[in-house]
This record gives structure tokens, sequence and C-alpha cells, in this order.
């Protein structure tokens, strides 16, 4: 856990948080008050909490009691002028208000890492999963438009249901080849709703087939995060070749999302074997391992050999929440698909705020912040 | 509720349960107790409650209280000789020894309604579905072997997570063409794997990816109960070319498996349209309705409207547990497959113990009994 | 649970509801949809809701489908020119609305029966808990105020924890003596906050010691419902010598609401034996049962003898909701107590819309509708 | 949570583990995976674990994975010779083989720290918690009866729903004056019961309001806890004025015992004012912290000011789950308490495994080991 002694030589760096009284938005707060060189300076909300302290204005729902030096935080607007100090502003906005606000940042040259989905597919905006597509921070000079911008940028993290599909599938192409048809079934968290979120009677002795926008989110998301990124023509090169299928379930359980992921190669005739694929992913090292960023998990995939797992109380915190567990890795008995696995990611963490921070992280070791 | 009036002809049968003490006998008392046809006049478990009247017997855990007529039943041990009252006995006994009780049983030519897997896949044992294939009775004469054995003989019911297939199968085969392959997502409930069954630290807050010999049944019971009969050879006629994958999952849920399920149509030129496929769905009677068996649900399948639905504890108790309740049947977005739907069906009911009571009825009425 | 015959005479009555879409306004809808002589013919709520059918405007959330009849009723405002063909008004409004809503209908001469607390401790105004003090309803004529009102009235139900601690005394202190101080403790189901009520992430895998308003209510009501009325004197009789304290407890469990409550009797030389205790509960019988009210239960009370009994899942629906069950009644082991038993009540049956039909039913055979 | 800067001068140690497999014995194993100056050399178990792996015998059920170190370690029986090498064996056996084995390692000379019950109430043997009354200890020099034994003896922890009871009465009499009656309501996770413990159909959407021989252990358990220890008369001094009534109840909740405690002080005629027991809890400083035991939390006592806290879910984990959070510190509404408070702890760490670890470490720090 302590993330301070391999990362001696980061620089320290100023931080925000915009929407910092929500599910999200707490999130942000505990890890970078908990984070080694990212400073937590600044945090923003509504109206309604301007000119409280943030230990009065959030309704603290984390499981570690909040840190000292953050409740004493006077929470401000949510605008550009409050946050000059912030080297790097991170939203955890309601995709109702995030797409106006985190544009008003970068117009006033301040980079943002929002977990929000207002941005995500726009044209040259990365959408960036950190152990999986750290490239495509690349296109960050050609977003700020030479000459507009110095230091502003908007980079999104995807859905976090999204992670436990494109995680295990950028080990798995890695090594044995292209998928080009996947099936998923995902049985997500009730801490993906946000906060008050799911009613409990809806909940409780239940479990409900519908999400509203998530299944759609799916296949566009994994697309652009899959491909590639062309940085001469300045765009994204998407895996339009790639079909994402997916049913989204509620389930009652607090934290993590588990995907069940049937997979159809590419090249049918040459599937690879069962132990080649546990191979690839348990091999697989991610450039925010390779970069050293403080917050990158020991392993991005964590291989688990039980065959009842992986689960989401027992498995959602392997790695402090970085690591997606992978298991059940097997031949699938019908002809339409050649393998399946199963997936278990911390919603919150890896597939929510812990992913901007690592990302935030990666973009000042590569020198965008 | 009140099923007596609408079958006043049907004739009274004495019947008894084996495993009574179980949470499948249980089940099978319950509903015996309240039947307006069938009395329940005899009660069979284990060494250990023998000589006890029923109520000391067991640890009863049904919503309802115990009817009291049945609480002074004396519990005997589960051989035939104190079963010779009974027309119909029920078998809600444990796989690890329903196979041979359920055979001594058969030998001494009382008629057994099994919920145990034991002889589902047997050759000459129907394996029914009422609201599908009541049409495998007509085997009976055969596999009573004419000359050794003039009552006796087994029907077994499903798995319980196969309802949710073949009965909404069954519906738009018959009306919208063959299905050559789908692929399942089950939701299960913990009444599912019995008393004590999953230990509660394994479940609250989590989802269990597993669920142990539970898939691979899936495609051998839907072929045999989806398939046909030929009365003359005297054998069932198998959907060999129905192929079925599955994924089976436990859920923090009480009662109420759900099922998404995935299909792909034999004629993928004339795929029919989703409103015909609900329309075949709705307008779907089964034989245990047209024969008016006491038990049958108003509507094998409840068409949902409501884009959330089914949901086990809003939908489980449709029609008294009878009736599956089916919604959100949509195309599907991938190539591989051409429509989907959610099922929903009460696991100890129409699941379970409900299915052998309504195959009784189904059997009294058609005088197998 | 045919609850026609053995009230053939009673009278006909047409009712509407008030706060029809809320989750106890559901609760009321259903329970006349199903009565054999109410019949539901207004539906009122709030501006969102006008002019939709009632099947439209509602979020259905009862575990029984919506009965087709009601769901076709227009919903209005409530306003009393819209309930002039109402007999009977059952108010499942919420508090910040129903004081001045409720008055309204009471000036327009409607009966009023009240699931809010606004009117509870008003000084003419009849709280009743239906198996407990239906004499309560005598002063509804000096209520009426004579002259100014020939039909209207407000009678209130109690708040749903207090159910489970006045309808055992009120057995108790018939047969055993009067009872002074009373400890209580609850656990008490999430549909009690209403809908969308507690949020799912404060609740699962969790409890909250914390339900706002809860704790003070419950000497007040109990002080009321258990002392008498002056028909004279046109006033309740409070018993100012109860003294009760509560501490009130939020638990995931959809319905049904627990109490443990421990007594100290006022005659502490004579205390019951807890036999006697035990008689007196179960042989308990309220005027709601004399005087044949169409709903009310065999038995008020349901006493139980298992030691770990009563329990929500198990017992809450005992007689359709309407009887609490009482079970763990004990010898107290310190010295300040004397007794203390647990019991479990439906907290939106006999705890809120049912207490009110009965109360309804009551005051038709009284003759005060 | 680095535990090791400041403990440097704290002694190596080897330890044990009896019943290794069990869920008190893998919260034992991973804690002195995790422990910087304890290191687990041996493992035992039953017969059938016998000769196996620690990783291959385990159904590992912890929240971190198995520490690869201690998944190397093999399997032995129960007995004294395999457990030679260990300076301090923990024992997480059941009761129902806890009392023999233990008393084995004693006569052989070997000191054990237990979590069963057996011995709790034995006249020489200390019954510890760790922020209450390490003084116990001092009666192991005559516990191993001079000439017997050179470091043989048997320490007990406490029951683990004691723990929110004794240690803020600890505080509270040290400042506040004696306390004489409590009265005790307990909320109790399942981890309690161990595993495979509550059966998950008996505790999901339920309560159970009965936890076999739980309520018996509090008074004698809290009396001993919080009585002195005579050192010359080789004997406890029970607090016998103490009167402990308690009521426990099992909840769907994973870790953390809640108890609600209403107390009566000695001396009715100076109760201390509210804010004097709150300044007691928020000082109190233990002896395990006074002496700087590796595991001690940095506050034995954390006081809460929300009105809706402490949380099972939320504050279970305060301080590693070695701190008992405590809130709800209220002046009591009837006339026969004084006051109440709400005590949170974790049943698996200060409530069972870590409060043993702790009296290790102490008994180490004072030379008794």
């Amino acid at each position: 856990m302590a993330l301070t002694t391999k990362t001696a030589g980061f620089p320290k760096r100023k931080c925000g948080v915009l929407g910092c009284t929500g599910s999200v938005g707490q999130r942000f707060s505990l890890l970078l008050a908990q984070h080694p060189h990212f400073e937590l300076v600044a945090v923003g909300a509504s109206d309604r909490s301007k000119g409280k302290t943030y230990r009065e204005a959030v309704n603290w729902k984390q499981t570690t009691s909040m840190p000292l030096k953050i409740g004493e935080l006077l929470v401000t607007e949510c605008k550009p002028e409050h946050f000059k100090d912030c080297d790097i502003v991170f939203s955890g906005l309601d995709s109702s208000v995030a797409g106006d606000v985190e544009t008003e940042f970068y117009l006033a040259d301040i980079p943002v890492f929002s977990n929000a989905k207002n941005h995500r597919q726009a044209p040259g905006i990365p959408l960036v999963v950190p152990t999986v597509n750290l490239s495509h921070l690349d296109l960050i000079p050609a977003h700020r438009q030479p000459g507009k911008r110095e230091k502003g940028f908007i980079v999104c993290n995807s859905n976090c249901a999204v992670i436990g599909i494109v995680i295990p599938l950028a080990a798995i192409q890695a090594k044995c080849g292209v998928v080009k048809q996947i099936n998923v079934f995902t049985l997500q968290a009730i801490s993906g709703a946000g906060y008050p979120g799911v009613p409990s009677s809806d909940i409780i002795d239940n479990v409900i087939p519908y999400i509203s926008g998530e299944e759609e989110k799916m296949q566009p998301e994994a697309r652009k995060i899959l491909g590639g990124v062309d940085v001469r023509a300045k765009e994204f090169l998407e895996r339009v070749d790639l079909e994402v299928a997916a049913k989204c379930i509620r389930v009652p359980v607090q934290d993590g999302h588990m995907a069940v992921v049937q997979m159809r190669f590419g090249d049918r005739k040459n599937v690879p074997s069962v132990e080649a694929v546990k191979s690839a992913l348990s091999d697989y090292v991610s450039e925010a391992q390779i970069l050293a960023c403080p917050s990158a998990p020991e392993k991005a995939i964590t291989l688990m050999a039980e065959r009842d797992r992986p689960q989401p109380r027992l498995d959602r915190d392997a790695d402090r929440g970085y690591s997606v567990s992978v298991g059940q890795v097997e031949k699938e008995s019908g002809a339409l698909f050649d393998m399946r696995f199963t997936a278990l990611s911390h919603n919150t963490i890896i597939g929510a705020a812990g992913s901007s921070i690592l990302n935030a992280e990666a973009a000042v070791i590569k020198g965008f912040v």
C-alpha cells in the first residue's frame, strides 16, 4: 500500500475536484487525500454547498473516515477562477452539467480528467483506460489546438462497465489474435448509480434487468478504447470491426461490476488455447505499470484459478481496486463463441475515479501536465 | 385463488410426500394441504425423523404457517409399505438417495412424480414441464412395461432453471418457427440450493458466478422437453439440433430464477418480428390449461410491457407462482442472435413442486392415475 | 382468504384514495380493489399525475399485479369536488400536504381515514388501532361539531411502529394488570420510509440506528391509543402514567416491523406469570373481530412458540398482514423490567393502509358512515 | 497503517494458529501474515487437512488475497509436538474441541491466546479485552502454577458482542462514576456465526431475534472483564454488582456488531452530563496504547458526532478494525435509565482474532512471552 517509496521522483501537482460532494467526487477526494504526490487544494460543487467547508457540505459515505486535511477546504462553485492554482482538475460532475463546465475549464486552459460521459465520444478527446490505451494521450497536443491553449485539455475515463471488457481483451488481443465479436452480460453494483441512486425497496431480494443508457455505451466505448491513434492525422482509429452486444443487470452488491464475456475470434481456424489465453491475461503488463505510475497496480489483471471466482465482495479490492480480477476462462460449449471469461472490477476505483487519477499520473510522466 | 370452483368434477386422490422435511418437500406439503382434490396422507423422511409428527420433525420455513391438518401426520421412512394408501407419491428427495428410493416405489407399483434429477435422462421416463409437454405422459403405459406394473411409473419435472427457457420457447416455436441456438444467462435464487444451502456470508453483498452441475443440465433437458414422443416406438424424439449454451449465476434473491435468453432462429432469412414473438408468447395456451388442471395458471406466460420487468421480487408470484413472466422481447443488436427475452419463474413452484403437482393433475385427467 | 362469505350483509361503500401513487396509496388501492364491499371509484394525486389513468400515473411496486379495474381510473387532483361520490376517502398523502388537504375534505363533509401523522394528536380526532381502541370512534359525532357537519370527520391510524406495542399491551393489560413503563427497540422495514425512501447503498450490508422523528411518536401515540374516551366530556383520556422509551433502527427488510418490548408492571408485587401473559395474548379478541369487520383477522395476535420467532420474512403475512405475531414472552433477567416479548407486524397493512380500512369497516358497522 | 515504524524495538516471536481453516483461524492467519513482528510458522487443523498445504486446505474467504508465504505452510494436527517452535499459539478452534486441545498446549508449556469460550470463566485464566483490562495478565505467573510451568498459560479474549459494552463502559467509569445496570440490545453480523454459519435463506430480507447462548454470556463476561485483579490473592475481583440484561439479534450484515446500551449509574443523584460522558469516551487512552502495542489503535474509541452513526458498513474498519466507534450518546427519555449510547465494533478483529493478537503483543511487552 505504500505508494510513496517506489515513486520518489514523481513531481508534486496541485489538484481540484469538481462535483466534490457526489459519490464519485467523494472517491476522488479520498484518493487524492491519500495520494503521495497529488495535493487536493480546491473543491467545487453546486451553489447549495458554496461557502461551506467540505466537511459541512458533504454527506460522507466512504468506509474510510474523512481525512482531516480535506475537511477544512472551502467549497466553491465550479468556475475556473476558483481553480487557478490547480495543475489538474478531476471532474466527478453529473452528466447533466459536466459537458458545459468541463468545456469552460478547458477553454480556461486547465487540464480536466473527467468521469462524465459527455465528451467520451468527442473526436479529439482521448477516452483512456489507463491499463489499456495511455497512448491515446498523445493526441493531447493536437486537442489543445496549438496557439489556442498551452495546458488545457480534457481526458475522459470510460464507463465503469466497459472496464471489465477492454482490459482483458487488450491483454488477449496482444498475444492471441483479434477478437471480432463479444457478447457481454454484466451484473452491476448499486454504487454505479451514484447517490441516492437505486431505492432499497427496488433491489433488496431482487435484481433489475435494466440500466438506463448502459448497454448502448459498450460498443462505441470499446471500439474507441481498443482502437489506435494516428498522431499525424490527429485522430483515433476506432475498431469498427468489433461487435459488442451487451445485457446489463443491476444486482444488490455495494461495489464491483461483474462481466461475463463470450468471445469469437477473428481467425476461427486458429483459435488460441485456453492456456494461451490464460497466459496472455496473467502476463499482461500495461503501460501504466511500465511508466511506474504511482497508483498503478502490480498486476493490471489478477488471474484467478478457483472455479467460482471472481466474486464482487471478495475480489473488488484486489490491488487497492486498481486490478481487474479475471477467472473462469473456458472454452464455450456452443458453436457461436470460442471462449468465455468472467471479469470483476471495482467500479468506483479502476472503473471511475481511480482510472482518472492513473490517467493524470501518466499525463504528468509524459509531460502533458 | 379459489381453485375449487372451476374444477368441481376432479376426482379425489390420496398423496404422499417423500423427503417431506426438506425445502422442496415442505413446498409439496404446503401445496397439497391447500389443494382442493389431492389429500396429503403420508409423509416420509430419513431415519432421524421417523416416528415424529410432521410438526416435530420439520423446521418449517414457509411464509405461510403450517396447516394444522398436516402437522399431525406421522413421519415414516421412505419405504413403499408406508405409502400403500397413496394414489400418488411426490418426491422431494435429495439426489443422493432419490434414484434408488424412487425406483423402489416404481417397482412397488406406486406412481412417483419426482423433482430429483436422477431419472430425468432415463430413456423411458417422461421429463415433463406441465405447460409444455404433457404429451410425453403418453409414454407411461410403455414405461410401465405391460404385464409388470399396472399403476407404477416415474415422471420427472425439469431443473428449475430450464423452465424459463422451455416455456417461452415452446410458445415461440409454435407460432414463429424453429429456434436452433440459444445462449442463456441465469440469475438464480438461493432457494434453488435447498436448505441450509448457500451460506449467507457467501452471498450477501455478492453474487457467485458458479452453480455446480447446473450449466450442463440445460441442453439435455431442453432437448428432451422440447422434443416429441413416438408412441409406437415408445421413445422420446429429442431436439438434437438445438444448441443451448448457458452461464448460471447465484444472486441474493430468496425465490425466482431469471433467465436472459438470446435466440437464433433456424430460418434466419425469415426471422419473425418482435411483435409476432410477443403475440406468440401472449397468446400461448398450454395443454394444462386446456385440460383444466386445477392448479393450471390462467396464462402459462405473463407478457410484461415495462422495460425493466420481469423482476424476481415483483413477479415470482404471478398466478400463484405457476405462470412464467416474460419481458424485454427485443431484437438483438449483434449479428449472432436474432432476438432476446427475459423470463422469470418461481423456482420452487412452477420450477419444482408445483410443476410435479400440475403433472400429477394432468395424469389424473388423462387416466394414468 | 375469502372475505366475502362471512360478511354477506355488509353494505357497499364507494371509496376514494388520496395520494394514490405513493407506496401507502398503492397499498390502499390494492386492498380496496380486492375488497368485497368497498369499491374504489376515485383516485387523487399531485398535479403531475392529473388526467392520466391510474395505470399511466403510477409506478406500481406491489408484488400483486395491478387489478385491471383500477388501472383505468382517471387520476384527479386531491380536491373534494372530485370525490363527491365517495362515502369514504382514504388518505395516503405525505405529511407535507396531508394536514391541509384532509382538513379541506373534512370541511367539505367527507369522511377521511388517514395514514398521515398530521392530525394524530389533534384533541377531537380519534387515533385508532382497529384491534385495540375502536371505541374511540364514538367521539366522531362530537368531532363533527353538530350542526356544522353531518358526515365528515377525520380518523387517523397510528404510526406503523406503535402497532407492535399497543396491540400486545392491550391484550396483556386486559387480563394481567396495568403496565407502567416500557422500553422498546424496533427494527423497521424499509417500506416504512415510503418510495424511493432509503437509498440502497445506505442499507445493504448495513443497519441504520436512526429514523427521523420516529422515537418521539411512540409515547404520545401509545398514551392516546391505550387511553379511554369520555363521551360526555367529548375528550380522550390519555394514559399519562405510561412511560415509553424507544430506540428505532432501520434494517434491510422489505416489509415487517419488529419490536422488542420490555415491560414493568404497575403492581410489581403481583407480576403475572409468563403463562398468564401468554394466555392473555393468545385469547385476545378485539372489537374488530366481534363486530365481524370484513378484513378483521381471525386472531388479532398470533402467539408463536418457537424460540426464534417471530421473524419479518416468515411472519409478516400472518392472516393477510392483519395479525400481529408475538413470541419470546420471557421473564426479564434484569431487575428493572418484569417481562419482555417480541412483536412483528406488517407495517404497510396492519401498520398503515389495512389499519385504516379496518377502521372504516368498523365505522360503517357502527353507523358513522 | 504502517505498523512497523513506531514499534521498531519490538522483539520477533514465532507463532502458530490452531483451527487455521475456520473463519477466525483465517483472520488470525491473515493478521499474522501482515504483522511486523509476529511470524506465522505453524498451522493446525483437523485430521482432514493434515498434510496439505494451507493453500490447499483452506477455503479462503477473506477480502484480502492469501499472502503467498502462508499458503505454503504445511497443515498439521493440533498437537503440541507440531508447535514446539512457537513462542505463541493462537486458538481459533471451535468450542467443541477447544477446551481439551488448549489445555494440552498449556500442559505442554506453550502460551495460548484463545478466541474460544471454553476457558473464559475459569478461575485463574485471564479474560482480556486489550483496550480494557490488560492488568489481568498479571495473574499469568500464578496461573502457571510456579514449579509446574515456565512459559505456558491460557489467555482468553471475550465474546465478540461484549466488546461494544465493556470498552465504552471502561472509559465512562474511569471518569464519570460507576454504572450499575445496563440494558443492551445487539444487532450482530453473520460472520459472528462462523462458516457456513447462518443459511442465506434465513437472513436475506429478514432479521432473527435469537442467537443461541449469546445473551447469557454478557453479564458474566462483563463482570470479569470490568472487574479488578488481586495479585496477592491470585484471583479476579468480579463486578458482581453490575447487572447486564441483553437481547441479541442477528442481522444481514457481513461484519460489525452494533450494541445499543442503556446505562443507569450507581449514584443517580450525580449523574454525569452527556458532555462529560462524551469527553470520557473521546479522551480514553487504554493500556494497549500506552504500552505501544504494535497493533494498538490510535484511539481505542472513535467518538462520532453524526446523529445516524455508527453504522456497521461505514464504521467497522475504523483504525483497521481495532477501534470501537461510539455515537448517539444521549440522555434517556424514560426514568429507568440515565443515558444511552450506540457502539459498533468489528467482531472478527477487535471482537476476536485482533483482540488476541493485541493481548499477545501486550504479554510480550510485559515479559510474559
